[in-house]
């Protein structure tokens, strides 16, 4: 074997065994997210977040705020369904976990479909998030601060053009930028990895991306200090959830059932065979 | 073969090839379905919509109308847990829809419940739908613009009872009228056509019927000009995939998967052999 | 046999003949219920009361009450994702089925959470339901009028520890109270009921405490004089449906999918053989 290929074959494993150490904590410790997010994603977000080992909470009543949100131990802020009125929550929500020391991670869905969305999410960018995580297009809307040529929440970017785009958004906010795509990009804005897992069929599947931002959320409550690596663990272990869910899939609506048990199911073996990850 | 039934095999044939080129263009052309729709179908319409082959974006807000609603190749507003704030946005959106020559697409959710979802019926119907579908009940209520005996979302009436109701709703608003039942009825207040396609488990699916009204808004964005036909032939399909799904499945719960499974799958052997279309 | 397993047995026995009564009447009759219920619970809940034979209405605007509550046969309300403005709708649906004789079933859902939802399920709690079904922790916060330790929405009391706050609750409010755990109690601040039926792996099914909340209001509308029996054999019903549904599932999601198959599908023999409700 060429030393090289030596080296990425001990990074392959070094990656798996911290997907699953996070995995296991994960499930341990039962991570407690609160989640501020659009109708569509609910059922799929806080199912996906159970199945995984976590404890959702859907609580977005800024009148809860201050009494509910020092207990969690992550906050997932998801823009899809926004509406003028949820958006004093969602500040109060931010500022309060940052102040108590807790990640809190952003899902811009459909960033650049208008101007009022556009504003919310700069806004939001500009209050710490840990991770963001969308869609090239969304990435790349945020980046350039501008609306751009939008398919509604799907993308119309390759995720590997949006690599500039979230550098530059990774260096900008000081947050771990993801980007999903047929390869999910993660960033600092330095170092740069690819999570080649997944299949293009969760893309028929609604709320999948939201779903997987609410589960780097609870991947980053076990790991706050090394959100890069829980960002790409989350991807990857949900990633793997789909390939198996697929083995076993007809369709989109078999697949997101199988894609939940999977997860639900996940061992050590199938993420240290599955997982790929690379330095990009 | 008798020419009468050498007719109708004809006619047969040619809703069936029409129904499938309509199914073949929408996943060529992933049509952008805006759904400003109730709490309880958003998960279920994205899905079918995705399943489809189109592309859903549930916004709703009245803030991103003017930007947003433009770009879009159909409307879908359903009124199904309606409040006076989602008002001014459908409102809006219908209008720029109508100015930007965008079809859309009304379902008046249980519209004689209540003197207040009564009115805004009436107010949206007059905001020139290109297609009006909902069941029984819901037809005759706007049809005769009075509060009726009503079971909630299902309906009390069967469909053919509403046949000239919807024909007389046609007439006065303009819109193609769909009923559903065990026989869906479509009209443009002439023309008669009944779909015959379907399984009755799907009333036990919550919001089967909301779906089907965002893929007809699917159908009509693919053949605008032609919204009758969009209109049988999204029944059709639609239900068809209920019947292949039927095959399968052992209760309302596995009815869903392999309905929004089989939708995805849909071949043009099994639209010509199961469809049924008939002029009434 | 026992002379006292002999009456055990004859009690077993006629609590499932009781519970296949009130199952067949609910098919029977199709009760409408309204639900005013959280966003996470709307699919999950509507798919249960359509698979036990209910007919769901989701209809929360304040506008609507007057004109459709008095048509309902039983309300459900759950304050999962509570925000002010539904607070006015909730307290005026209730008014209007407590005057028109219509029971009433409240779900404080994680009420400890902040003193807003504490002080709000205060209120519900005043406004006479017919019942209340909580987990342990919100039955113990309610009971005390305390915030508590809460993990969100999961419990983090068991609910045997709960007894006792449930019998003080039942007492102070005239409700009958119903905490779900590994035992489900039901009581009227006397007598004290026990459901062993339901499987652990419910609890990684986000809303499946909403979805048996809306099943009792369900069947206490076809039997709104023994709301006692009516909870315990909900409770049992659903969680009947469950332990079936276990016996296909591989994992959450095909546990949820056969759950509501199983409903659909419940037959006397299975509720003889499997109910199991014991007084405590």
């Amino acid at each position: 074997m060429e030393p090289s290929n030596l080296n990425k074959e001990q990074d392959q494993n070094s990656w798996a065994l911290n997907a699953w150490t996070l995995l296991s904590k994960l499930r341990d410790q039962s991570p407690l997210i609160q989640c501020i997010t659009n109708f569509v994603s609910m059922d799929l977000m806080a199912n996906t977040l159970l199945s995984a080992g976590a404890s959702p909470a859907m609580i977005h009543s800024i009148e809860e705020i201050q009494d509910f949100t020092p207990h969690i131990h992550a906050l997932c802020i998801n823009v899809g369904t926004l509406s003028p009125a949820w958006l004093p929550a969602m500040r109060e929500a931010s500022l309060v976990a940052n102040k108590a020391g807790k990640p809190w991670i952003l899902d811009p869905v459909a960033a650049g479909a208008s101007r009022f969305r556009l504003k919310a999410c700069l806004e939001l960018v500009g209050l710490k998030p840990s991770v963001i995580r969308g869609n090239g297009s969304e990435i790349i809307a945020l980046s350039k601060a501008s609306l751009g040529p939008t398919k509604g929440v799907d993308s119309s970017h390759e995720s590997m053009d949006a690599m500039e785009a979230a550098k530059s958004l990774a260096q900008s906010s000081g947050a771990i930028v993801a980007v999903s795509g047929a390869v999910d990009i993660i960033t600092d804005g330095h170092r740069v990895v690819g999570v080649h897992n997944g299949v293009s069929m969760m893309q028929k599947i609604t709320a999948t991306g939201c779903a997987v931002t609410a589960l780097i959320a609870a991947f980053v409550a076990v790991d706050p200090l090394h959100a890069l690596e829980a960002t790409a663990s989350a991807l990857s272990i949900f990633g793997i959830a789909g390939e198996m869910g697929m083995d076993m899939a007809k369709g989109p609506a078999s697949l997101r059932m199988h894609l939940i048990d999977s997860l639900y199911n996940l061992d050590q073996a199938a993420v240290s065979s599955r997982l790929k990850v690379s330095s990009l």
